[in-house]
């Protein structure tokens, strides 16, 4: 098998260390880096200071082929990734007149004045390449030391993601030679990794050593990875199916979709073949429904939208839900969900309808109704229906886990 | 000034160098720890494999105090941190009754049947402090080696918040004795990051010593952080104030928020004391702002509900739109976000009513309205206003920007 081309992650900023934002970059470069088949062996978030930065750079290079730095690059002060990374090299800075005139023009478009702060963001390590930052006014930059490659990019993610896609990714491929990762995910709802595991223990120690299996769990779920590295892609892909093709029938209805697309992504998908539409109805979800179909760009031509009732209220007077249901059976019961879901489907005359009431926590329980008790209803032309859900006391994962529950159902309806 | 007590944390997990989780674990981590004043300088990030567990367990050691560790002790085969934890310290490896009896517990209440692996769950290395886990099977695992403390923990984020809460931060907190570290953070909008450095850079460089201060942009706010470290709160305190209070008035306008609280959370204590409701009217945000309120617990006392408007026909039968508006202006428009956001106002009975029409993105855009094109509009029953804004050409960046900007204007009204 070709070698694997070992990478290093690092991100700079007191603020990650602090807690203060939260690292996405690192997980984005990460998957775009695997889907090409090189090896992150590490990822390291460290402070903004010379010494820090110094350290892991020669850390760094000691472990892996590549190393890549998000951060510290911003105009004022606090900010020292580049002059410190010249300063590892042993070089000066020169102007660079192409850097200074994208500023200049990005300014220009957002009518701004230019500072004396923007003129040195477009001075660079003598030896580091350019690399043209189209979306703001920090550039990339992309180093050489024998057969080591260090690439800084500014950390704000958008403008990242712009450089890696836009070169960065491509550049990387024509310098190295690197053996295929190939990943399988499939997802499970409703077993606990425990008995997961012995139910396909068999079946998991007769995995050939190129393929390897990970158990990850998450908000009710537990998604199982299968990985295998090879040269031949055809090969690899060949093993996984084969070895997928075993795992489907001790799943069985375990079993909730495969790869690793979001559920809200499947619905989209198939809705739009089939022409149908949705609109959604969200009490304890409270939007988080909505929200995670409306991320997918393309969205409106099957959401046509939905009402989050958050007060009884709004139950009665925008969903018509009745008065005595709400007073006979309360706003979490079979009977307000149901209403819900054939009312949102009527009222924005769509095909499908879907609903959420529940107490996602931590007040609000009682004795009968506990945290975490859900009902979830899906209402179609021919049919509304709902199911009860016994979830968790924590509000993040009630939230998250209705909508998988309610998605879930909703797609294998369509 | 007494010496800092370093920690570094270190998370473990092939899903994290791949890319398939976000890493939030080490965010909030560093986010406590730094309340307590502890001084996080390194967070590390590697995979499933005993090499590198126990190379990083050296390392960690060599440069930090603590070091807090998350993920890999799951039942199943991929999870190796316990063993090899207990390889590192050269110790075997004993069975804990009292754990064996949570997790018993735990399965009876969730109806499910003990495997080996679960018994397996219930050993650990040797010189090992437990850390009963209420919320799951993976007890955490506290040792001391010298002055050094290692803190093992589940990587699932529910159940390592839990333990930190419960226990860990109390222990390390009696162990060590930190200075403090006091941060005041500012945000600002509607000024980019040169301008503002610009703009306050006499006062800059006046800051004493013992006060840093950072940059932090996102999504068009640019976050001013200052950071004081020393042993006497007050003096801290008192010392950031002053800063701050010369600090106000050269922002002026541009200043957003101070300390680092949502600025819907800000909505929601201004509301509930004022005794005043709120709905919402979203079509570009697609139910995004109704996510951020509700993800707080205790937002019914102000917040009714809201339509997520999709499609035209939506806003023109559950919005009240009028047909003629659409045609003649588009679903884009002032008079369409005016008559969203006192339509909801009315409809909803609120106080309040706010709206946002416009073009996320990537598709969708015109020449005369091109992608980051959004109106977004306040009722009240005084008066109905909107205002448009030029975004840009990335959707979760005009997603949430969107929310940014209507909810500060919604704050201000309050």
């Amino acid at each position: 098998m070709k070698k694997h081309t070992y990478v290093e992650i690092v991100t700079i900023g007191d603020e990650i260390l602090y807690g203060q934002i939260t690292d996405t970059n690192s997980q984005w470069i990460g998957q775009e880096l695997n889907k090409l088949g090189f090896k992150v062996i590490r990822k390291t978030s460290i402070g903004d200071t010379k010494e820090e930065i110094l350290t892991i750079l020669d850390e760094a290079q000691k472990r892996a082929d590549i190393i890549l730095i998000t951060g510290g690059l911003g105009p004022t002060k606090d900010d020292i990734t580049k002059k410190t990374i010249a300063e590892y090299f042993n070089v000066g800075m020169t102007f660079r007149q192409e850097v200074f005139d994208n500023i200049a023009e990005l300014f220009k478009t957002r009518n701004r004045a230019l500072t004396d702060l923007n003129r040195q963001q477009a001075e660079v390590p003598e030896n580091g390449e350019v690399i043209m930052n189209p979306v703001g006014t920090a550039p990339g930059m992309w180093f050489e030391q024998g057969n080591k490659t260090f690439v800084s990019m500014p950390g704000v993610p958008y403008e990242m993601k712009r450089l890696m896609s836009d070169s960065i990714l491509g550049k990387l491929q024509s310098k190295y030679d690197t053996p295929f990762i190939v990943h399988k995910m499939l997802r499970t709802m409703g077993i606990p990794e425990s008995l997961l595991a012995d139910q396909i223990e068999e079946w998991e120690d007769a995995l050939p050593e190129f393929i390897g299996l990970a158990y990850l769990p998450r908000f009710g779920q537990v998604r199982l990875r299968l990985t295998a590295v090879g040269d031949n892609k055809e090969v690899l892909d060949n093993a996984i199916e084969a070895q997928v093709e075993k795992l489907r029938p001790l799943l069985g209805d375990n079993l909730f979709a495969e790869d690793d697309v979001e559920i809200e992504q499947m619905i989209m998908n198939k809705m739009i073949e089939k022409g149908v539409t949705l609109a959604t109805a969200e009490s304890c979800t409270g939007g988080a429904i909505a929200k995670r179909i409306t991320t997918l760009s393309g969205c409106s031509a099957f959401y046509k939208g939905g009402i989050v009732s958050y007060s009884n209220e709004v139950k009665m007077t925008q969903l018509d839900v009745q008065g005595e249901t709400l007073l006979e059976h309360g706003a979490v019961s079979e009977e307000t969900a149901l209403q819900m879901a054939n009312n949102v489907r009527e009222k924005y005359k769509t095909d499908y309808g879907i609903a959420t009431t529940g107490i996602a926590g931590p007040g609000g329980g009682t004795k009968d109704k506990p945290v975490g008790t859900v009902w979830v209803a899906l209402s179609t032309a021919e049919k509304t229906e709902a199911k009860l859900l016994q979830l968790t006391k924590t509000r993040e994962v009630n939230i998250y886990a209705t909508g998988n529950t309610i998605l879930k159902w909703l797609y294998d309806e369509i």
